[in-house]
Order: C-alpha cells, then structure tokens, then sequence
C-alpha cells in the first residue's frame, strides 16, 4: 500500500501538496496537483478516508453501547438503530460490554478522540455524571427514563408500567405477586422496586424479599424461576416477569411439571415478543424497534430531546 | 471544539507543526513545541484520534457483515466475535445487510478506504470473486465452507451434517422428508439441496419440490410451515428445520393443533440453543459462539487458515 509520504517522493512534492491535493484543496499549482494525481494513478493509491475525517471532524460512525447483542431486548433496540443508520449513511461501532464499566469509558473514550460522531447507550453501568462529563465531546443518547436538557433520552416509564401491571392483578384477584427482573441495580430496577413498594403499602400487603428474582435474562432462567418459587412457604401466585424470553421459559416449564397456568401461577411478560404471541403469554407491548429508530435520530440530532413511549398490555391466557 | 488551525493560529505557528507536535514527531524547536502545547492546555483540545491513524494505518476496528443481528444464529456468532473483540482491544463496526449487495459493497469500501482493518462476512449476498477483489486491501473472513489459499474460512460442513441428519431419520423409518432453510440462494443451502438429493437417490425416493420450505427465519415461521404441510396431499413426515426458533415454533403450533410429535411428525432442530434443550428438540448442535471467536481471530492474524468445526446431534424427543 502506497502511503502519502511514497505518493509526495514519486511526484516530487511535498506531503503537504499530496494531502491539499487529495482534500481538493485550492492553493495547488496546476503542475503539482498533475504530478501528484500522476503518481496516484501509477501507485494506484487509495484515499485514506481517515485523512478525510481529520479534515471535516466526522467520521459517520456512532457508537452503540448495550450489556449483550445476543438478548432480544437488545437486539431489537439494534434492530430500530441499524435501521436508521443504514437509511441516513452511517455505520455502527458497538461496544457489547456485560455492564462493565471499563468497556463503557472506553465508548466515552472513542467519543472524545473523536472515533465516533455520537454514542447511543442502551444501558448502562457507570454514573450519570460520567456520561455528562463527556457531552462536551459529542451528543449522548439514553435509553432510560431521564428529563433532561443536557441529554436526549428515549424511554418508557418504568413505574408506571410496574403500577399498572400490578393494579390489574390485584383486581384478578391476586395478593402475593413477585417479579423477574435482569439485574437488581439498574436504574429501571430502582423504578419497578419503588412501584412494587408503593403498590404493597396501598394495599396493606407484606414484603417478601424471596418474591423479587434477579438474574432473570434468557429463556433457561425461566427452569430456574420455577425451582425458586417451589422451595417457598407461600408462594407467589402471579409474576411480573421483565422479559418474554424467561417468561416462555417460565410457561415451558410449568407444561413440564404439570404447573397449571393461570390457575396456579398467573403469568405477565414483557416487550410482547413474537414468542409470547406464540405461546398465549399476556404480555406488556414495548415497541423496542420504534425506540431503537428513535435513539438514532437523536443521535444525529443537535437538538436535545426526551421522548416517552407509551406501552399496551396484550391480554392472553397467562393470567 | 478547537480543530487543528484554530490551534495553530493560538500558537502562531504552521498546521504542520501542531501536527507533528501532536504526533511527537522530532523536528520541532523546543520553543514551538512549547507555545503548541499551551495553546492544547489553553483550548483543552483532544487530540484526534484520525490523526493517529493516518499515521499509524491502523484503525482497531474490525468491520462485521451480517445480514440480521437479532437472529439468534447471527446474534451468537456476534457474541463470539465481540468477545474475542473486547479481549484484543478491538472495537466491531456493524454492517447489517438484510442481504442487499449494495450494504456488502459498503462494507467492502470501507475495508478499501482504511476506515477497518479487516472484515468478518458471516453470511453475504455479493459474488465470491467480488470479495477476493478487495483481499488486497486488508483481511477479510468468510463463515462459509469454502477451502481456499487466498481466504481465511470458519464454517461446518453443510454436506455432511444434511446427509447424516437425513440418513439418521431414514434409519428410524422416515421415507417423506422435508427441510425449512433461511434463503434458498445461499451458498449453504446449494449444499444442502445437493445433500438432500444425494440422499433421494441413494434410495430412489420421489423429490417433492414442496418439501423445501424457504425463509424460514423466526420462531413466527413456524406456524407458516404447519399451515404448509397442511395443505399437502401427502404430507412429509420428518422435518430438518435449519435453525432451533422455527422447530420451536413449529413444535409450539402442532401442541396448538394437537398434531402428535414424534408420531405424526418428527423435527430436527439446528445450532441446539437452550430453547431446544428446555422444549427437549432433537437438534444439531453447532457451536456458534466458538465460530465468532474464531473468525475474530482470523481477521487479525496475517496467516489464511481454513478451520472446520464438527456438530453433534443432540438426541431428545421430537424424532
């Protein structure tokens, strides 16, 4: 590979007249830029595109940070973003970092030695205030529940949500309901748990740490749901469960241990995936790939929005 | 943000020499060095990490074709190819191509202008002699079965794996069988119709053109090869279903329709994830995530290798 330096020998000039002319920059004399585009041509040289983003300071890549490519949930918000990255001509850089905080500097990082026009985090382990240091660099986009004028953020209202699904079951008639969540310390988790908390102090209904079930992502989590649930005293006999993955798991199952749903355990997924069609699961509708589309666009934009998306809870024959 | 003249006009001195500055080149006076980086602490300016590699040649990004990411074959090739990524300090640029040419020709160009270092093609649409054009321009990887001296490849031998699947249902009394595929274009399923009519004519059975069921892709499709075999005048009787969410949904619907498995119908699943293992799916297990990894890692090496990776069947009870 000729490099710009092998291109300035051949034609006789300086590096900088083989940059000016490789930028179509104007102050080129007509034999030079004719020396240069000769020595090109002879090298069959290929514009170094990284030389083009030094000078117009873009580089029409943004960055995608998100715990695990391999989830539905994240897939799909990477669905909605591929989607919109392919129509306005920018590639993606993902950072799949497993709620590493280390992984997530280093988007911050590239965003700041200006690797990457702009970042899209999808979910996140490191402090707000981190991320705020960095606006400086390059629009940051959340996917979470923030009202801001300093950041763009897409979200659906995690309390809400939470409040809503479980007013409904209380009035099928339920009274000890649990939950299925990812991971207890995301900022969603701190949303659902004061929901959940709220709903239990209206009530005048106990607190049963057992009922909250971490770690509960994929499909093979839902076997492991059913085993806690059979080794309690009183058992929950509804559940929350923050994906349909582990939600079909959960209905799996059950079919396996001849576990009656919903007369033994009432079931309500979320995201209503297609695998919760499928099944019958009751389900809360997420429109993740419409979210994802959106985090894009924000992304690109110079202006700072905050978007709520509402949701739709799909009644089947889990509850 | 401050750009590189903006500097130099702070410093009073040549673009030139903020860039050489910048890149710790030598030839710089003490006293330009100095005022150079003054005007750095004053401006606060981030160096530009193009700059680096425009010196450098080298990118630490690693360009990935593939069709869809939020298909749990693409999604568990991607998360060996991210680990392996994340280990090496390399960063992935997503191409998501929905198999149109013109998104691999980006990809390609991409590799051409030094904006990646290599390429990972995990599935593609574009002509192999198209790809071999732009070896010349960095590393490129192919998940595909081809033995090549120019190319590095990670692939199983889709020949083998239909002929053994086909023969291991023929062995259990299977004379109709038919076969669900993602794409009938791809260079996989050319093998895979050449094993299945191999296999016809080994036992000088009938070929039915109806029993190759194309764009079957998601767990949704399965209800669309029920309703398929439905309308039959003889239906098949087995069915290798090229990945695990289609025999899961097809598993899923006959339940629905109170179609027997394995007495009225037997599946074979593909690539064995833990949604086969949780519905007790035959399946053929594929070990994708090592693929990825493996891929990274030939995308970085300067050596070509051809690496076969072997499959297993995973018996349990839809045969």
């Amino acid at each position: 590979m000729t490099n710009i330096k092998e291109l300035a020998k051949m034609a006789g000039v300086s590096v900088t007249t083989v940059s000016r002319v490789l930028n179509n920059h104007p102050y080129v004399s007509i034999e030079k830029r004719k020396a240069v585009l000769e020595a090109i041509e002879k090298s069959n040289y290929q514009k170094n595109i990284n030389a083009v983003h030094l000078s117009t300071g873009r580089t029409q890549l943004i960055g995608v940070v998100l715990p695990f490519s391999d989830h539905p949930y994240f897939a799909l918000l990477l669905k909605g973003i591929a989607k919109k990255a392919l129509e306005n001509n920018y590639k993606l850089v993902l950072f799949q970092t497993e709620y590493l905080e280390s992984r997530e500097l280093e988007a911050l990082q590239m965003l700041k030695q200006k690797q990457i026009d702009s970042l899209i985090i999808c979910s996140r382990a490191c402090d707000l205030s981190v991320i705020e240091e960095h606006l400086l660099f390059g629009p940051i986009v959340l996917c979470e529940n923030i009202k801001s004028e300093k950041i763009s953020t897409t979200f659906v209202n995690h309390y809400k949500i939470f409040q809503e699904a479980l007013e409904y079951l209380y009035q099928k008639g339920h009274r000890e309901i649990g939950y299925c969540i990812g991971r207890l310390t995301g900022t969603s988790s701190y949303k659902r748990e004061r929901a959940y908390r709220d709903f239990l102090e209206k009530y005048g209904l106990p607190y049963h740490s057992e009922y909250i079930m971490d770690k509960c992502l994929y499909f093979e989590d839902g076997e492991k749901v059913i085993n806690q649930i059979k080794q309690m005293d009183t058992p929950p006999t509804a559940l929350l469960v923050t994906n349909d993955q582990v939600a079909a798991g959960i209905v799996i199952c059950c079919q396996k241990q001849h576990i009656s749903i919903p007369d033994e355990i009432s079931i309500i997924g979320f995201d209503n995936e297609p695998i919760a069609k499928m099944m019958n699961i009751t389900s809360i509708e997420i429109p993740l790939v419409e979210m994802g589309m959106n985090l894009f666009l924000q992304a690109v934009s110079s202006d700072i929005s905050n978007k709520e998306w509402s949701v739709k809870l799909m009644e089947r024959e889990t509850v």
